[in-house]
């Protein structure tokens, strides 16, 4: 069942990236001549200094901190690549800065680190925080994300996004809006499962509760996630919580009358017996990366009402490319410090709303739909 | 006698500054499109990601750190300002990072750090240094940036220079050959007097002396280097060989019979019966920003044969500018991971050469003119 990306893609990008020797450069704001090289530098340049001198606002007028993003990883959680360290992350960091600057023009340097303890990692990014006007925070793998997430907001004055947990989970949310007004269903009513209990799983789960749906069971690896089990780190115990009808047991006991299905999991997780099983009018969301929980040809056979994937050779693509660009943007132009939850929110029914006739084959804009960027930075103020 | 940079330029640099909103920015080596998404990220952005995991060197080869150099401050001694911290830095290094674009199209992202001991920023450039091809350390005071040079460069794999030492170093060793060649005098012979005992004034005595001078007499704020005092440093202690005829005393002292005088010191310092005090055909390079130890009209008339500044207003710019594009353009290019001696003396020799009849007033080239990056990029292999 499972289908794979042909190989021909991967070949085709290595050699791409040899050709291009990188996906960014660095460009000039202004040309360099001997009259305005006293002005951009010595001796002038001592004035935007002064000036400068004790205030990252003050530092915003004069620097491109104003429009700059630090994309940062450890490259303990790259793609489906899990663990391969900052060399292994830097193309995936690289290519997020590319996105940043074509689908936002915010300006976004890859900074990948070769420490890996929640520690090392919030005390790295404190140090050179000075340097950026954002902090995107990426494929760090969970728990240890969590963690530095809250501390980094807490420490820090200007705004940091863990764009794995909640770039996801705004554009999955924009996606189950009009996937439940398709299909008739009301919000407060619905029967979510969410497997994969990692970044992206919580970070839905959580913004899913927050936006009104009151039955959310998360299934991990060990089944679903319930107050029997007693081998829960602190994250996944907070996450009980949202399981209201206090549910146990397995993937297939959780899906079985459950109206949606979000998989941040693995491939081919779900199977047709299992969309069978669950409510009327299904809807499915299979995210995993390259290859999804379920092929969309076959969760619409099994009668899937909706079926969102990750990809962009099917309809319904869950992409955080919708997303950070804009949640930026709008930080960045707005003058945000920290992107809430109601910022969140706010996002998720942004992107929704841009699709003006929703069908089960446009529940979502696409990447390169206009408007997007703007709607979402519209939302972040 | 001090001449002060007229309010003008400060008050149009700092206003260019807020019209630009910063000096650089980020563009990218290709084209967005739905097709090339999938090749410069996901899916197939994992294939690079493959091919780079835990090697620099292949990461380089799919990566913008090829070309990419981070020019990396606390801000502990920016310019003539002094200890600005990481935000006043900034516009420095934002400017540094324009110079190695405009010069010769190196990447570089400037970084300034909220640490400032040298444990703490070794520490922190070691974390982030996966992201980069070379490093360029600025504006840190001495003496922990030599400690901060000397660990980078025994932990890392890529280049490493303190652009304040070397930088200025090589360039003024450009000026001294051909002043010394103009002046009929032997390099062996000289009598060097070094005013000013900081990052500068130390990596040029300590280049000059491997050129073959042979007489260095360094003088700080308390008079002449030399083994009689017991308040000097370690770093100090070390230059203490240089003075190889154990001359003590004050600047006068120092001065008296003099052939060179470099001064990386303060406005004002060298008088003009200093200047007479020298021997004959006096060279005096009067580097102090923005206001030299002694103005080039005045240095003239009491009889200097070549004076030189870091002016570019006057004749004879000992600008660094002239160095460090060219050395990590050469560094980069040619996998060079140690910037040696050698290689500075070399790019010295390279920009002394690039002037082909030398005058009095032409003793080096100017930022502007042809082949300096090339010249000097070449004498990095």
């Amino acid at each position: 069942m499972s289908y794979t990306v042909s190989m021909d893609i991967y070949e085709q990008s290595l050699q791409l990236h040899k050709d291009k020797k990188g996906k960014i450069t660095i460009a000039l704001r202004g040309e360099v001549t001997p009259d305005t090289l006293k002005q951009f530098y010595s001796p002038g340049v001592a004035e935007a200094s002064r000036y400068a001198t004790n205030s990252a606002e003050k530092l915003r007028e004069v620097s491109w901190t104003n429009n700059l993003v630090a994309v940062i990883s450890d490259g303990s959680a790259v793609l489906g690549l899990g663990d391969i360290g900052p060399e292994g992350a830097m193309p995936v960091m690289e290519g997020k800065a590319m996105l940043f600057k074509h689908f936002a023009d915010v300006d976004a340097v890859p900074i990948v680190l070769n420490v890996h303890t929640a520690d090392e990692i919030v005390e790295t990014v404190q140090r050179i925080a000075p340097s950026f006007g954002g902090i995107n925070l990426e494929d760090i793998a969970a728990p240890k994300c969590f963690e530095i997430e809250e501390r980094l907001k807490a420490s820090l004055d200007i705004p940091v996004f863990h764009d794995d947990q909640h770039g996801t989970a705004v554009v999955t949310l924009a996606g189950l809006i009009n996937a439940a007004k398709l299909a008739g269903k009301a919000i407060k009513q619905l029967r979510v499962v969410v497997a994969g209990a990692g970044s992206a799983g919580v970070a839905v789960a959580k913004l899913f509760a927050l936006y009104g749906v009151e039955d959310i069971v998360m299934v991990d690896s060990k089944g679903i996630i319930s107050g029997e089990r007693d081998d829960l780190n602190p994250q996944k115990q907070e996450l009980v919580s949202l399981n209201t009808r206090n549910r146990s047991g397995s993937l297939n006991d959780a899906v079985e009358g459950a109206d949606v299905f979000i998989g941040v999991s693995k491939a081919g997780l779900l199977t047709p017996d299992m969309v069978r099983a669950m409510a009327d009018k299904p809807i499915i969301f299979a995210m995993a990366n390259p290859d999804p929980e379920i092929l969309p040809e076959v969760a619409l056979e099994a009668g899937a009402f909706v079926i969102a994937t990750g990809r962009s050779d099917y309809p319904n693509q869950i992409n955080n490319v919708l997303g950070f660009p804009g949640i930026f943007r709008g930080a960045l132009d707005n003058g945000v410090t920290k992107i809430t939850d109601e910022h969140k929110l706010a996002a998720a029914e942004a992107l929704a709303a841009l699709v003006e006739n929703p069908t089960p084959d446009k529940i979502i804009p696409g990447p390169f739909d206009e408007g997007v960027v703007e709607a979402v930075a519209n939302s972040i103020k």
